[in-house]
């Protein structure tokens, strides 16, 4: 195989209790990327459309997760990348996590498949680094795993990945209001009470164990964040309202995506998961400020052919 | 049904990375009760043997946790309960939950299964907080439920079964030293590290995920306490001895059951298990304290009729 069109799934990041080590790929939202081998070593970003982004290859996520990539790889020959993109930089859906996940992804599948999916999650976490100074894994473990994965561990890095009960959509809106990375890091404490890290932790083993059982109500009473919503959520409008009036049209939980301003909701069924939709645009209607809404499955594969 | 006999198990509380939320029920080690109906109401402590102990219901464990059943009962008479302690007071293996799980239990069966188990812990728990001030459920949960079980919330009480991978073996020795849990309450600081708290759920939703997926690797991987453990092992006599050489022998893990000074190892297989248990008895041979060692499966029933 010469040539490559890869899906590169947007991701959730922090679900809730999941803050910093779970995320969950999703269906119907990402980017589309078209990797090429060539004769000429190296790396060679050609087309970007969609965004504004730059073309050099140390200065674009994908490019420096490709270069990880190509250095460990047993290859004399180079990568051009054509970059689709249709996630938002900036969004809180693993913007970033896509491109670099999609590069590394479609260049393993050219030469053969020669890293695991865990290798592949350290090559793309070099593109996370670029992009926010910390090489997290909590967007591109999902987006090259699929499902829903738990970031274990760094040092070494773990990965395992969790059961996605079939019925479990996704909603998300996206204020178009500029919230860095590095400031929503910022305004997080140091440090937490003891008594409130026991909840989190409490409601993260109930989520993975909902996750498992395909336990709705379980899922349900999991999904809280007591350390660092209360913080993170004065940056994004509305929050509040969003949060209490997509649960009372029937959201399992709801939360910040990534460090926002994204907000997600996780729903039993595309019904309601459309019905938040329209929920979280009521919400929105008056505030002005610029939103998308998307309604999306549960993204069970990773990056994918197309 | 008059009277019925009861094997209450021992239970592991404080599972590393499950400090405060996670405990397991023991298959061999554990109380036997006899309870039986009245005529006259109330609860009257007939006989204890294997301890000095109150006979007082007040004053006794079991006694305020079958209060706590009783006023919440739709029955005219009483129970008078006879313990037969095999579990050691103050070994950190659940001895108190241990009794107030029976006693409740045992009560439930005569009356047909007016309560849940859910509400038995309820129960349950008042005889924890005479025990220890807390009214703490990660004991009496995993005694009641049987297997592992997650205390995911108090307010409301909410625990969760997880599954146990059927070559789980655990061994535990007990220093007969005394720790008080008040005291080794006292000890903890009171807020911690976020980036340590980080990797405490991160381990939890592994070892979770790890008990569903029956990943020995995984649940070794993540049988780790980065907060609690640290602190309350200076309390524990050659600790650190312990388990380095329990893990030199093939333990997936090793940690301080409940409040201690018991700790305990879990391995795969009852071989390794036992080898554990030499290999502990071989770095207490030389310390000056006496001790007991238990090796055991899981039980998965909790409290059960003899």
């Amino acid at each position: 195989m010469e040539e490559i069109s890869v899906f590169c799934p947007a991701t959730i990041a922090n679900i809730s209790c999941g803050f910093d080590v779970l995320g969950v790929a999703l269906e119907s939202v990402g980017d589309e990327m078209v990797l090429r081998k060539t004769n000429t070593s190296g790396i060679k970003i050609s087309r970007i459309t969609g965004q504004d982004l730059p073309l050099e290859t140390e200065k674009n996520v994908a490019g420096v997760a490709a270069q990880a990539f190509l250095q460990k790889a047993d290859f004399k020959g180079g990568f051009e990348i054509e970059i689709h993109k249709k996630i938002k930089p900036g969004s809180g859906i693993g913007s970033s996590a896509a491109s670099s996940a999609g590069a590394v992804w479609g260049m393993n599948e050219l030469l053969g498949r020669p890293f695991s999916n865990l290798e592949l999650v350290e090559f793309a976490m070099q593109g996370e680094k670029l992009a926010s100074d910390v090489p997290h894994a909590d967007n591109v473990a999902p987006a090259l795993f699929g499902g829903f994965a738990l970031v274990r561990s760094y040092e070494p890095l773990d990965v395992i990945s969790i059961p996605s009960p079939s019925m479990l959509y996704a909603t998300i809106i996206h204020p178009q209001i500029e919230v860095k990375t590095s400031d929503s890091r910022k305004i997080l404490r140091h440090t937490v009470q003891l008594k409130t890290a026991i909840k989190q932790w409490g409601n993260l083993g109930g989520l993975v164990a909902g996750l498992f059982k395909e336990d709705y109500d379980l899922i349900q009473r999991s999904l809280h964040d007591h350390i660092v919503e209360p913080i993170r959520s004065i940056l994004i409008p509305e929050f509040d309202e969003l949060k209490v009036e997509s649960l009372n049209t029937g959201a399992l939980g709801v939360g910040i995506s990534g460090s926002g301003p994204s907000v997600f909701a996780l729903s039993k069924g595309e019904e309601t998961a459309k019905k938040v939709a329209k929920q979280m645009e009521e919400v929105y209607a008056g505030v002005g400020v610029d939103f998308d809404i998307h309604v999306s499955g549960i993204n069970l594969d990773g990056c994918k052919k197309i």
